[in-house]
């Protein structure tokens, strides 16, 4: 019944801190180009979604004018980090159930203008997490301290992973950071949140991604490569806290092994991964919840370079959050953009060779009540 | 290919300025009376769509989990005043194309607590329309001023329509201002943007609606007489602006018109309607476009009586935003809700007697640029 969905157009802003760029302007900029990477008219759009975490208002429309698309249905998402996984979702639905045959999806975040985005909201009346200054930092540093309790984590393990991050970085002339740093260099930084440094946080980033998606018989008349959606997978569910094992995000876990599921494979089939890195040590929970290692092994895995480039498995060869950058809802769809870069042999420098399958997962949750997450997996074959 | 969808449970918060409730507070009054009103379990919705448009953050998570639902599918969107509308499409597509059997639709907004609605945002560099001054006051005014030229409106037809929809609000025990107002009190009101006054204008509202929709099958399981969505239409474009004719809104003209194709059905099948009235004039304009009356004669079908309760179409029994409130993104549920209560004969003192054919209109757009609109119409019947 439904209809296979393809990925025929990828397109990437300018990835910084931009202050003298609108939401709109930057994802014109990603829109035009996953336009012209698919080499259609912006007429043949038939639906858009459109992603953005603050001050979003009709984000889609604001974008697609533009390029002078008005007149279909926009629809306009939000999902904390997985709001962009949200927005490719809602566009693979319309395209696998029929009800048009080809959208473009693009999400965009500007940090830098947003009077709301990265200020200390004070917390609630009902926002346990928040009275007892429960933020991203200083829960992903209980993460962190526990992954060293109880997996004989070290601090320079999560060193270990922004160093990697920043090197494949560095290889992507997209990244707003791109610049090598040593494990000493990453240790000796700003202490955020104990054993959190600044390197091992994301950045504050403006950027914008988009993907042009279309039925199987559309993709073929512009392309002979087309990116296949395998699995497309939304879930929500806590995020963390109130949780027994700090170790392992549940969320994150079910929604991969229902992306496994869908597409009819398991880690072991995986070339690459990009994931939610936000926090350093965060990179190391996945790799044990995705499973591309057994549980209690996501250290080894990370020491063995399995997950750098060159490795058996490349997880973020885009640079990741921590050196690309991480405009929020831009983030969703830019993984999925990325998937398909290497997929069609495209990634230039960062390329992981001969890549046949990838995963992109997003995954986050909002300050308000930490438990309020939401997971978007998209499995890409081609 | 297509399946039926149906409501089967209505849930509407109170309305007000209500300073002291948090938008996931509202939002679970909404779903809680919609759960009970079905007759469901809260583990019976396996999707959940939530709308907000300011300060959005997992909008539906944050709500739901209030009930102890969090392992599911949640979608939030935002489209301006058609958000509301936006997360009804999108559960219908869910339900329709058989992705799942039964979920909730829930929109939110707490313009009182928000540190960003309602505030006057400088206008962007390339925003002409706000260098001009042209907000949403400003724009209607023009709109009105239009009809006066060339529609043969009154200054007392403007105010006729706030008259009409404030008594009908004093029939609604969930309306935000239940209160008689003449012709005369509403012309010696403060005047906002001539020939505007502040009674022709809809209030801030904090308020929340949920409606819980299901396939056919499912719902006969709960009810005997289940409400049936015979269309759902999401279309965005210029909500207006760079227009050769002020007194038609193109967009909700043919939003309206796809509605009616979808239902087979025309104008003179409505037994009653639920719009858009953020300003009175607007209301005006909506007849036209809508078909209950010919172009140029909405003033006439006014002045009729048609549009009231006891009249031929009845527009807006609830109130509209004008009496009963509109809080911005719970509006475009709310008024499919509304339908729904008239279709089951439930609506109390303001019920259209023998309603069996509804539609519920929300359409408009942001101030960042006032042409990039939406508008999303349903046609519920019974």
């Amino acid at each position: 019944m439904m209809r296979d969905v393809y990925i025929i157009g990828v397109g990437q802003s300018t990835f910084g801190k931009l202050s003298d760029r609108t939401a709109a302007d930057l994802g014109l900029e990603a829109v035009s180009e996953a336009i012209k990477d698919a080499g259609i008219r912006p007429q043949d759009i038939r639906v858009a979604y459109g992603a953005r975490q603050f001050d979003a208002a009709t984000t889609a429309q604001s974008i697609l004018k533009g390029v002078g698309v008005a007149a279909i249905e926009m629809v306009n998402v939000e999902n904390a980090c997985a709001g962009g996984a949200t927005a490719v979702r809602g566009l693979w639905k319309d395209i696998a159930f029929g009800l048009y045959d080809m959208g473009v999806a693009v999400g965009v975040e500007s940090m830098t203008t947003s009077s709301i985005a990265g200020k200390l909201i004070p917390p609630q009346k009902d926002d346990l997490d928040g009275h007892l200054g429960l933020t991203f930092p200083t829960y992903f540093a209980l993460i962190a301290r526990r992954l060293m309790e109880t997996h004989g984590a070290a601090a320079e393990d999560f060193a270990l992973v922004s160093v990697k991050n920043h090197h494949h970085g560095c290889l992507n002339p997209r990244a707003q950071y791109r610049k090598e740093f040593t494990v000493e260099q990453v240790l000796a930084s700003f202490m955020v949140a104990d054993p959190i440094t600044l390197l091992e946080c994301c950045p504050n980033t403006d950027g914008a991604a988009a993907v042009i998606m279309c039925s199987k018989d559309v993709a073929m008349r512009y392309t002979t490569k087309p990116v296949k959606i395998a699995a497309s997978v939304l879930l929500s569910g806590d995020y963390f806290f109130k949780k027994a094992d700090l170790t392992s995000i549940t969320l994150g876990k079910n929604a991969t092994r229902m992306a496994y599921e869908m597409a009819g494979i398991g880690p072991e089939d995986l070339d690459l991964i990009e994931l939610h890195d936000a926090f350093a040590c965060e990179e190391i929970i996945h790799y044990e919840d995705m499973g591309i290692c057994k549980p209690g092994e996501g250290i080894k895995l990370l020491r063995s370079g399995a997950t750098a480039l060159g490795g058996k498995i490349p997880v973020n060869p885009s640079g990741g959050l921590l050196s690309l950058g991480h405009p929020l809802a831009a983030s969703g769809v830019r993984v999925i953009g990325e998937l398909a870069l290497h997929l069609r042999n495209q990634a230039g420098k960062r390329q992981v060779p001969n890549a046949k399958v990838g995963m992109a997962q997003m995954l986050g949750g909002m300050d308000n009540g930490l438990e309020a997450g939401a997971a978007g997996i998209h499995i890409l074959t081609i």
